[in-house]
């Protein structure tokens, strides 16, 4: 059942320690069929080196596993809700990457302040409230789903323009089109934390992005008029532009 | 003599370079066998790549080596201290891992910031009081481990739910129920420094977690109700019960 | 088609993940062949693992592509631009090296304050004007090297004795006679920018070296009275001189 | 010629990029046969990898190369400098290993804050005085040494138990009784460097230790009645003793 996506899985988790996103166990990484509805995660609490394709769960809308004789990653609920909500998704990834945690703890926005964060984020990715007693007590890994769907509804942001959030005192999220890309965009989360910090520590004027430049950066590699690579229509005109 | 338990604390030792925890020969990981009342410890300044398990020391709840033509670590008396003061642990490892000794040089806690620290350890991990001219002078390495037992007892800490101290103005020691889970939980704490030291950077405003998000973190992973991995009563529930 | 130059300055390319200097595409390196007027480019998007000799791309001084099937750096107006305003550089070396990039994003010098950056840097790194809307809009890639010429013009550097640059806002640049001396100074760069982040943390006095001491280390590397290294007139008088 | 020795010196620099502590040829180690008044030094800006043992120079007391086809380190005058003053080291090393670098350009002492500190060096490290225009100008590699000799005059230090300094502005030089502690002396210092940098921003409250915290570190594994490792006469007394 859903063999390459369960490929195509499982080789976006193997990237987490490749990449230093997750020391133990401490990731996980799904993607889904649209079609059919349904999702393969990585199994709760299994080491990186003994993880194998057919241990990957697959999961329904409801949260419900279909397939897999193994426990599915505890943050499950999390990837169900985010599925259901933010609907041209197709990856999800969850690390506790130290820098994005760094600032999830302390419940701070990672900032757009330079063209990195802008080549794939398209502006602040922000660190979604942390949940209440009652949220905790009540459904605690949905609730982390719905902490990030409520924020990116009451900023007006956009979660394929924005495909990453921070859940406060917990750590990151990050999506995409593809779990590879979901992969991608935590890793540069990971990276422009870090950046951000030593900028701020620098200085304490304000170091955030024009929305010029925002502009500038994200279309350079994103939507119609993209030329950053080799598959875009415009790359042609670019590269004989000056 | 105990080659099994042998194994398992050469192979814990091993483990610590490879997760980083080391530089040159400063770290020790110790393994107790209950029921005989001896512990196996590692030799005193011998290299990681030349470790052998038969180089293992055997010594009994009085420090007194058993069998072994090697020295025990020189930290044999603080294991000993340990063991006897703390009865449900089987395995002890101290290390100089850089974050945990900056925070133990200047005698703070690790904090409980994040729900990396909340998955391990059950609140903050304390420093415990330096030692005095005297306490140095008559028995240093006994008095390190009383130091930290007479922290947890000040506290009234659960030295299962938190299972790692610093030693003010020298370093980190780990403990667990195993000398693996011990090493796992120095590797942690580990983490968590850095985390907290950059969170601590940050933000001048308190990232202490709730009491809350530490219950719901921490039991999600420990105790009867645990649903985190594959080994866990409750896990099969937690994956279909949203 | 210059395949010589294309095989150093593919070398060139690959050394730059190997020194630490990129994540995933985000680097490139040109070098040229100042008869012909052309210059070869890696093409964009392309990972490095991925990277072969003939993908690179050869461009004409007009920046236009005279050789190759793929898409030239989508930074090739700012390789231009550059070689035609510093007419003695042979290579061009652009990263997101992340500390050189918190030191761009805070719109910071990176200050002459240890012999390592006098070693190779003749003063302090400039950090280039961050581009307006207008220049954005126009010609992003092309007014990113006119702020780097305009920033040496203005302040009456010597592009050969400060081999490179931030551009505010976005990252490093670097050059030198060759490609591989480009990469060179591009991770001296990044050395440097982190030594002293960590030296204005320590104290707020200024750590400007003094004039006298940039000549001694400068000049001991570069120029006539060169005597470090092997192929210096001079280096066999200073080993027998005292 | 000195054969034996010119092997160690090479090990003994071979262990530098090992350990993380050069950048491309940043670093050199000599070692001395003291009966012979000669010492054998890395040649001067040779690839780590491309290094061979026949490649080493010999240079006698004076600075003078005895033998060698190579131009010796530029830093020789200052290797000869510290053999001719500090006369019961066996090895010296430089290095422009990051943490330390930044603690030199700030001018600062590479305080005891921890017992790693300690088991090393049995106090501060110094930074000695930058050098002069006219020092730099007369004889810059010579000075180097004289104004380390200097500071450990002027602050009634011993060499012995203090292995090492800073250089202000410069960089680290650590030396020992053999090349191959010097290097051990030499990653030391940039640990601690890397742990004081995190005490200091973690509390402004002093972190020095005590001087009875010291003297237990330092003579545990130095002295007379040392008791850490193998070798010493006192180990086993302290196996048993608690």
């Amino acid at each position: 059942m859903l063999e390459d996506l369960k490929q195509e899985v499982y080789e976006a988790n193997m990237q987490l320690p490749k990449l230093g996103l997750v020391t133990f166990t401490w990731g996980n990484v799904s993607g889904i069929d649209r079609e059919k509805g349904l999702f393969v995660i990585k199994p709760s609490g299994v080491e990186y080196d003994q993880l194998k394709p057919e241990d990957l769960v697959v999961v329904n809308l409801k949260g419900e596993v279909v397939e897999g004789s193994m426990n599915p990653s505890s943050d499950t609920p999390t990837h169900t809700y985010l599925y259901n909500h933010f609907p041209k998704i197709g990856g999800i990834v969850h690390t506790h990457s130290p820098w994005a945690v760094s600032f999830a703890a302390a419940k701070m926005d990672i900032p757009a302040m330079n063209t990195t964060h802008a080549d794939t984020f398209f502006g602040d990715v922000p660190a979604a409230d942390a949940l209440t007693k009652k949220e905790i007590e009540e459904d605690y890994e949905g609730n982390t789903g719905k902490t990030i769907v409520k924020t990116f509804e009451e900023r007006g942001l956009d979660y394929e323009a924005v495909p990453a959030a921070l859940v406060s005192q917990h750590g990151p999220f990050a999506w995409g089109p593809t779990p590879a890309k979901a992969v991608y965009n935590s890793k540069v989360l990971e990276v422009v934390a870090e950046e951000d910090f030593h900028t701020m520590q620098l200085t304490h004027q304000s170091s955030e992005l024009p929305q010029y430049l925002l502009d500038k950066h994200y279309y350079r590699k994103h939507g119609a008029n993209a030329y950053y690579g080799q598959n875009n229509a415009h790359s042609k005109d670019h590269a004989t532009r000056s």
